[in-house]
């Protein structure tokens, strides 16, 4: 086994890939969120000038990669790859957002998780020593996820308790070699894990599992104690997902207490804002790190945060052919030095 | 710029990882065509013993995984990282594919493009020293695509002459360290190239545009003579993409002549299969190259080869909404040593 590799899931960046800059745009609920302060852009129009809301989930990703180049004060070119997708069928949002970029481009599937997937992959491109500057960058709009995934907006289909609400944002993250800001030091890249739900108006059921499962092999890998972190973030699990990983961890002796957090509950108000257990989608735990928890490394709060993307594999189509929902966490240790 | 870099898109991969094992598995049709020879498994049921379509594309998928370990002689235990997607929404013929491998897995989305693009993380995974071992793999069905992108089958919709044939195939590479075999030298990593063509009846045409660009770029970043390789072939660009692409090389002045080939055109008879333009799909490339063109490199006809995954990035929501159709082109240097 190479030397990078230091467990079966996790590599070891002594590089240190930095984050040179990160942005973030959100539609208005968000907007109207805790995190309202955090986001570089709060668009009052759903649609973001656009005519349909596909188109709009692109022009709001292509937004927030040109002001993430705006604040590390880079043209486009000078970044040697893009890592992006997205929830749309075939991850068109990130295609016609990024089409005009003129940087090569892997395109990812990796459902709410691609923000992490993205990121361990830009990560790695720069310790390899294959690029300079890489970027990592994800969106999802709640129209057209609930259109494709749900129903038509105009049905004002009912919604359970346990299912989430698909953030309207996106998310970039500009990674260099320069050393400063929060660093990459180590990803832990998930397997897929299926524990057999099928429901899917219960996404946080079926990839709470998937966070346990690439949680303790970070830490087993690593063999950092579970406290070494500030806080252990998830990307979507929402409020049921939330109670099910912190249940499966005290199953097994560990408490994160109040270091283990969600993104989906941290961007909406479950009290005020009605989305029931949480937000999700791409964008959710995207935004959430670009604005929120990377400032809170900034400035002192959280110098070390093991960010956990997760995301439910599925589709309608398997949804209606009766298969269970796996699930699949990446983690991404991002440190202050 | 790092030492890899060797110019704008291209990196060399100097531990020249290499190709211990590959295979293909593909349907009646594909086993009807001119290269049966190369299949590792025919299926004469269309469906892989499932009951629906989608089920049959992972079973199909997981069978091509399993025989590539077999060859390798290796438990999926000792692969570090899968690279994998294809062409249905959410990626799901991977996810349930390969939910029970237990590897680590990065999914994407690459379109048709999807075996280069793995194939180039892939091997940089293992250059970059983050694994010894890795896996790129990809799967298409036709019966699951074309219910998906055109019309239902039953519906017996009339096809267009620069349609293409979506291939029921998978494909399976796994890459190491040993240097032994087709060894991978450099990879390009293609931009988004759109063109402003709108018929999804004729993704030669969008995607030919791309081929030239990345093709291109290869050779202005690794200063060789457009001779170099044996052969140079692109993904499924068909009949009338691979014309396409011909006549945009002549104007540049460069002729390939008989070395410039399309695995779209080689998989079926267009004269006696009815496939109109071509094969087409993630499995067509996936399993051309995993079978007839790793023989010719194995048997000495074609000792270095250019293998260049071309993708379509559209999806029937975007062609409704009037959008082009965006193409995207990853090149991959094989050679033998």
């Amino acid at each position: 086994m190479s030397l990078k590799h230091i467990g079966e899931q996790t590599v070891r960046l002594d590089t240190h890939p930095s984050i040179a800059a990160a942005s973030c745009v959100v539609g208005k609920k968000e907007g109207e969120g805790p995190l309202k302060g955090y986001f570089d852009f709060i668009s009052e129009d759903s649609y973001f000038g656009e005519n349909t809301w596909e188109k709009a989930e692109s022009t709001m990703l292509k937004q927030c990669f040109s002001i993430a180049c705006d604040k590390a004060k880079l043209p486009p070119s000078n970044i040697q790859y893009l890592f992006a997708g997205d929830l749309l069928n075939q991850c068109t949002g990130t295609t016609f957002g990024l089409k005009d970029s003129g940087v090569p481009y892997f395109g990812l599937f990796g459902a709410c998780s691609t923000m992490a997937e993205g990121l361990s992959l830009a990560a790695m491109m720069i310790d390899g020593g294959f690029a300079e500057t890489t970027a990592a960058m994800t969106c999802s709009h709640f129209c057209s996820a609930e259109r494709q995934f749900r129903f038509p907006l105009e049905y004002g289909g009912q919604r359970s308790p346990t299912a989430q609400w698909t953030v309207t944002g996106a998310g970039t993250v500009i990674l260099n070699t320069s050393g400063k800001g929060p660093c990459i030091t180590h990803v832990t890249t998930g397997k897929i894990v299926d524990k057999g739900i099928v429901d899917p108006m219960n996404m946080g059921a079926a990839m709470a599992p998937s966070a346990l499962d690439t949680i303790q092999a970070h830490f087993q890998d690593t063999g950092r104690d579970y406290d070494y972190y500030d806080i252990v973030i998830t990307g979507d699990l929402g409020k049921t997902g939330h109670a099910i990983l912190r249940d499966l961890f005290l199953s097994e002796s560990v408490d994160f207490g109040h270091k283990l957090m969600d993104c989906g509950l941290l961007i909406f108000s479950l009290e005020g804002q009605d989305v029931y257990s949480g937000g999700s989608g791409c964008g959710c735990s995207a935004a959430v790190l670009s604005g929120h928890l990377l400032a809170g490394m900034t400035d002192g709060r959280w110098p070390k945060i093991l960010f956990c993307g997760t995301g439910a594999l599925m589709s309608p189509t398997s949804a209606m052919q009766g298969d269970s929902i796996p699930g699949i966490c990446h983690a991404v240790a991002l440190e202050m030095f």
